[in-house]
């Protein structure tokens, strides 16, 4: 993502996803959300559609057709834990060169099309995917998608476009990575926490090994990876499959096949055996705060259902106000200003969930994940009750319906579930699954997987405040 | 190693490998020292010769001629951090191999020909290397160097062989890890320690992993590194470099080069910014135990004198019984049973330091790091005194006399510097480079590296005991 950051791993699809996003300031073109009556009647009548190019590009309309825009986003199937060692931010680097010229556009050529027609861009790059959109009038769409097809595979590669845009990731890392010591501690947790899975290199790449990234890199990158047989295509708003079709072939279908790909496999992780800490004391930072994660599956490689019950163990247990940690630490307690719990449930590979919480007023660190630890444990010794379940079914599919009615949340739902590993299907039918965990599921996920003999804890700390 | 634990890492050559040999056994048919006058002057003899042979293998010739015994080493320049992605163990996986038949030789035929003359052998793989060994009488080199030659081309790697020895390795592995806390929590310190750096993974490879070696995996890793363009033989022992040269050319020098080979470059440590522990408590653990190490050059990547001064900083600080840090908590504080530091510095990228230490009586864990860091401070902050430098420097260099009296430890020291990336020069400067090492860069290196802000702690705890 250009402006923004949502190169950081975005959380769970579907209800995570759209959460997450909204920070980021990327869709906040977004309509303002109409009641929830008027969502459900939305949501019933959606028919989202695929079928596949002979190149072997997929593509995915979800009609929407409340107002004259459209939401066009092309997703690849590649992202940094796809990176060669020692390439880290190449994934990231090549985002940011898709907005260079072609040989048949010069730079800048595609973003100026968009702004002439008040439409909006960007792009956003993750462990397991990139992907580009625009938001614009219907009219525009086969504009859109001639600029996108005409960069899969047109750029202009020369030194002169790489080591300047290089300067420019870099720069990005400097300002994100480098000058924030919460964004530093995330990334040696997350190098900590997977000991062997590419899910411990950022995103945006290692500082040393950015500066390496050449134009043999990125040309290679590009020839292996951007090619029709290795994307999705979504197209949500207003249009029917018919026109989608025809301007697809039109325009994608021009674009040869890519080269076959091997599975998309990882190395994975060992058997972990190990609390683990990451601390980290700056005079940057005055409220301390905590995080702690454990790796879990992901909906990808969990078994049937034990996805749902993390999401729904991650609601109860720290899903906002209603949450039992936000109840107990905030509400009643008063240790904590903030506390919650998420699973990053939409991932190609197993994945984590994660605790955190900052102190209040006289409270420490140390008393606020003692009293989160102990919610843990009340909740997997005594399980959850039936309402508190109910409630977050009902959120969660609720979320769903609210989803409904954001069009690139949409789109970028099913996007990060096609290039996750998921169909749609498993999109469409995750109400039914979620309302399909039982309280035993949710107090099995915590049993099984919130073990601190497992944990890693990342401790963000004033100045002269060691963890002991 | 097939009887022995030398695929942990080695330690620090020219000292730290000799000293780190003795308790693994391999080495137990040495000769004991002799007087240290007759070393010296043994020493003063030695000239150690090198050459090339057409296909590319490096020969190196250590003459040592009193006694009727010669060592015949091969070393390869492909270990554990060369490995693939999701292929972790297959090097010292292929080390088992090498002893299985070749198209010339039956499975067992090496090893009884080798006993049948009184010999001995044994093979080992480490991060950075891999070898393979004899000592025999002289008149059996030639035999030796043919078996040797042979099995470094003509191995017979059918199904048969491979998953049999494949559940050698994976006993070997629960046998010494799985069963182990100790081991256990070794591999996840290193895993932690390493963010980027393949050093983090194990050498003898992650369990899941080495499950899925196949015979596709062993014959790719081998076409591609037992060739004797990435191999160096070492022969030292009571033969003449025109013998050695004779035979080496008559066995060796027929086997065709191998490929080309890329640089030996792997994914570098990011900055790091944490400091981070790694704890495990464990029923079979009876003793508390803690480890604290940090990332540092190694030899090769050091700037010039920087590793000379991270070894003496070790013996000074924690080498045995006349070190600060025993001097301090064993015998004058008496809060520790055992404790000191070494200096990991035979290492093609950059390796570690590490202290470690254990409590004696009523002394806690905490007390013991406590008073360790204590003793760190004080030398980062007054400095080390000319007497215990000159006394640190004249151990060293005393090791290097007493080294050159162990024929195989020799060998080995050679061998070990050739195959990461040293020179026989660098070798036999080596105590001239350890008697330049000032006060003031023992000093610097304590300051510059021992830095608890990037320190890696491990704890290894009784059950129920936990690291708050």
């Amino acid at each position: 993502m250009r402006n923004g950051t949502a190169w950081k791993r975005s959380k769970a699809w579907p209800l995570a996803l759209f959460v997450a996003m909204s920070p980021a300031g990327a869709v906040a073109q977004e309509p303002v959300q109409p009641p929830q009556e008027l969502q459900s009647a939305v949501a019933a009548e959606s028919t989202v559609e695929s079928f596949t190019l002979d190149n072997g590009l997929q593509v995915v309309v979800i009609p929407d057709r409340r107002a004259p825009v459209v939401t066009h986003m092309l997703w690849y199937k590649i992202g940094s834990a796809d990176e060669a060692p020692g390439k880290s931010g190449i994934a990231h680097f090549f985002e940011h060169l898709m907005f260079k010229g072609t040989s048949n556009n010069p730079a800048g050529a595609f973003s100026a099309a968009v702004a002439a027609i008040g439409g909006s861009e960007n792009a956003f790059t993750s462990y397991d995917y990139t992907a580009y959109f625009q938001q614009v009038s219907p009219d525009a769409l086969e504009t859109m998608m001639r600029f996108e097809a005409d960069r899969m595979r047109n750029l202009v590669l020369t030194e002169a476009v790489i080591g300047p845009e290089r300067d420019v990731v870099l720069e990005e890392r400097r300002s994100r990575i480098e000058t924030d010591p919460g964004a530093l501690l995330n990334e040696e947790m997350s190098a900590t926490l997977y000991q062997n899975h590419p899910y411990g290199i950022p995103v945006i790449g290692w500082m040393h090994e950015m500066e390496t990234l050449n134009r043999a890199d990125a040309i290679d990158f590009y020839n292996r990876y951007y090619a029709p047989n290795n994307a999705v295509l979504i197209v949500a708003g207003d249009v029917d499959t018919a026109t989608v079709r025809a301007l697809a072939e039109k325009t994608y279908g021009a674009v040869p096949r890519g080269p076959d790909l091997p599975p998309r496999v990882r190395p994975t992780e060992p058997e972990q055996n190990t609390s683990r800490t990451v601390s980290l004391s700056d005079p940057r930072v005055s409220l301390p705060s905590y995080q702690k994660s454990w790796v879990v599956p992901s909906y990808t490689t969990a078994e049937d259902g034990e996805a749902e019950a993390l999401d729904l163990l991650g609601e109860i247990l720290g899903g906002g106000a209603r949450s039992r940690l936000y109840q107990a630490l905030v509400v009643q307690q008063g240790v904590a200003a903030s506390v919650g719990s998420y699973y990053q449930g939409t991932a190609l590979d197993d994945s984590s969930f994660t605790v955190y919480g900052t102190p209040r007023g006289g409270a420490s660190l140390e008393q606020v994940e003692a009293a989160v630890d102990a919610e843990i444990e009340r909740l997997a010794t005594a399980g959850v009750n039936e309402q508190e379940l109910e409630r977050a079914k009902n959120r969660f599919v609720r979320s769903m319906i609210f989803a409904r009615d954001n069009q690139s949340g949409m789109a970028r739902m099913y996007g990060a579930a096609l290039a996750t590993g998921g169909t749609i299907e498993d999109v469409e039918r995750w109400p039914d699954r979620i309302r399909a965990v039982t309280a035993a599921d949710v107090q099995e996920a915590a049993k099984r997987y919130l073990d601190n003999k497992r944990a890693v804890s990342s401790y963000l700390l004033p100045a002269g405040e060691e963890k002991s």
